[in-house]
């Protein structure tokens, strides 16, 4: 591998600048973990719980945060043979008793439930797990970030900076962040990429050639075959791909911004211009430019966490563009963009409206029942135009029944495979406006989006 | 085979009552050609040509013609061993000699020159061949016709009214003919039909059931395989097939022919309504009705004859028709009309328009050099709206070339592959006209054929 770098420390200094926590940060943030894990203990020793470890993990924990997030994830740890309902009801107990000196509380739920709280400005997440003593016998998901977190900070020391310039180049390439919305690099990915490449420089270099079936087993203990783009072998895991949420398209997309960096490294890639909300009058001109269909199919948003939403979001992007595409209409592309308090998934079509002719081609002369059968249905019947042979088929001019792309979406919907929340709130009402009418739409989150859209 | 006939005598008698030759017109033909028989004897003895035989072929020939036809096929036959220009020279001395007793003479060209007069209002070929003493022996194609006649006329006595019966019902299915145009039975391949199966109506319900690969092999001595949806071996030539000119849409047009025939026994079927030209209203309602886009390519009609100009249009429609598919218009269906002095390709389309947006998708971004040469041509380039990945290719949205199917036509017609006379009649000027504007062509068989297109 090439280990020259044209990569600027200049460059890599300027980003730092502003994504490297300072020292006051740094002490203030220790200062609050150091509280949490007081208040925990005096909880836990309050509800008389004992054999309890706390432990700090994640970003914060590693140093690895950037600048301005106020992250914080603290787990309660219990000896791996409490019961799941002793755990959570004593390990809810904890939390809650911290959280009486919180300025906001949550409950929150993953495998088992866990607590957000907001402590001094800190997002914190108050989390119960299983204390078990190797990774690969976990109770459940939550209880192997103690392992990660162990098997980090042992080797990321003095390699912090490249992972902070790393998650910022993938935030800048808008990969970064494995939640079901983003679909990319999570943070222990990122920390794992940087352990295994050596640093910033070279880990975007090397990703430049990257092909999905990639393997990165650093431990050389893989036991399952994957068949995601990328595979990461967890150190503290044989059988799991710690990339396996990271989509094809963000692998790519992670791929080009590697490429498009390395040959003209700039600031921009870390922090690229963040687009204004589009003017209608732009807009307008845009349609009047492309000439093609714009739907918006608008709804009410959930109210449910974007793990649960943006999963329900794709699949109905999707479902909705293969009913069109089911009725012959020719689909460009589809998003979603999603808001308070509403949702709007995007569809652009060639057209927006088809001929009443449809042309319906029916199985050979010869295969003669079948064939029968099929003219039988057609022939002379309401709504056909007529009826001819071509290439050894009967073929009929129907009527077409939905001429227009915003009828069919109107009438068949509902009918769609549709996630349970989005689906009761589309039920609760929808509506598909078109072209200019989309100029309705003011949030201006949504014009930004609308911006990169047209 | 089911033998029982549900077709009644009086349907057969009606039909026949309209196309069997009366006894005056049997007399009169016989008698044109014993007076032609004996002009070409004189014209050969008058010039010292010896040794030549007269004969006559075709339908005229085997009383198979229907009334209201008149074609005779005079063959003059010399023995094998003159020379091919011996042939030609002496061949059309003696038909020229004939001719000067006609009302009007044309030298026509096959395989060798032959001479078509009118005769006392008779249509007559006057054709020089070989005499050789099997079909399988040939010197050229129109030596084999008098063998045909040879073998019909020994087999088809008393199934005369069978073949008349059949021929008009495969006008009235427009599958009569084998021209280049019609692309369907021709008479000889009918009469074979006729004595294969043994009559009209066991050849309708034999037909019925055909299935392409339909192999018939009177003289059980075929010696070639063939593709053609159906196989007539010749009985005077175990290689050839005299269904190889039927079209697959034609054998499949007649086969649901016989089939409707079946199901109600019908004047129609052998005497269909000729249709009335469509009138301008009536055009533009339908257009109203089907909405979609009509386009008409007009130009001058070559001064060829059939079987050279119908093959070129064919492939003209095709030609259009592919490069509109090229260019993403959908075509749903291609016709041809050809009169004088105009030619119509008639196309109708889903849609003539389409918008400015066309996405085009590159390689995957890992095939990094191809990925890399695909974004370096559309990255920022003139003309494109912008780019994404999708699927883990590069997909761009770059302005469509041609977005009307008029201009792509005017533009490019002359590139596609046309045949000769076509391409010489069109590269002299052609027009594309939409819609209402077809109203322009006001030819009444044109408007036949548009009222059977709309």
């Amino acid at each position: 591998m090439d280990t020259d770098t044209s990569i600027s420390e200049d460059l890599k200094l300027a980003v730092l600048k502003k994504i490297k926590p300072t020292e006051a940060e740094r002490k203030e943030l220790m200062a609050v973990q150091d509280e949490l894990a007081a208040e925990v203990k005096a909880a836990a020793e309050k509800l008389c719980v004992p054999d309890i470890f706390v432990k700090m993990v994640g970003s914060a924990a590693r140093g690895t945060w950037l600048s301005g997030t106020h992250d914080i994830d603290v787990f309660i740890s219990f000896p791996e043979e409490t019961s799941r309902k002793d755990l959570e009801i004593r390990g809810m107990g904890i939390a809650r008793e911290v959280a009486k000196h919180a300025e906001y509380a949550e409950d929150r739920h993953a495998e088992h439930p866990y607590l957000n709280i907001v402590y001094k400005g800190f997002d914190v997440d108050l989390v119960p797990c299983f204390r078990v003593c190797s990774a690969c016998q976990l109770k459940s998901a939550v209880d192997r970030t103690p392992f990660h977190n162990e098997f980090i900070k042992s080797r990321i020391k003095g390699r912090e900076d490249d992972v902070l310039l790393m998650k910022q180049f993938m935030r800048g390439g808008r990969v970064y962040g494995s939640e079901l919305k983003t679909q990319g690099f999570s943070g222990y990915l990122t920390e794992l990429l940087i352990i295994y490449y050596g640093s910033f420089e070279k880990t975007v270099k090397a990703a430049s050639s990257w092909k999905p079936g990639k393997k990165i087993d650093i431990m050389q203990h893989s036991e399952l075959e994957h068949s995601e783009p990328l595979v990461m072998v967890d150190p503290t895991d044989p059988k799991r791909n710690v990339a396996a949420a990271l989509s094809l398209d963000k692998f790519c997309m992670f791929i080009d911004h590697c490429r498009e960096f390395l040959k003209s490294p700039e600031i921009k890639f870390f922090f690229p211009e963040s687009p204004l909300p589009i003017e209608d009058k732009e807009f307008l001109e845009k349609l009047e430019s492309r000439k093609t269909s714009q739907l918006a199919i608008v709804f009410e948003t959930p109210d449910v966490v974007d793990d649960v939403l943006y999963p329900q979001l794709y699949k109905m992007e999707q479902a909705a563009s293969s009913l069109l595409s089911e009725y012959d209409f020719s689909v460009i592309k589809t998003g979603v963009w999603s808001g308070k308090p509403q949702t709007v998934v995007m569809l652009e079509l060639i057209s927006g409206t088809l001929p009443n002719v449809k042309k319906r081609t029916g199985p050979p002369v010869w295969v003669r029942e079948h064939a029968e059968k099929f003219k039988d249905k057609y022939e002379g019947a309401e709504n056909v135009f007529g009826g001819y042979i071509e290439n050894g088929k009967y073929v009929y001019e129907v009527h077409r029944k939905y001429t227009t792309a915003k009828g069919l979406l109107e009438e068949q919907l509902l009918n769609c495979s549709l996630g349970k929340q989005v689906y009761q709130s589309v039920n609760k009402g929808f509506e598909v406006i078109e072209n200019a009418e989309i100029c309705r739409l003011k949030d201006q989150d949504f014009r930004v989006f609308l911006r990169k859209w047209v």
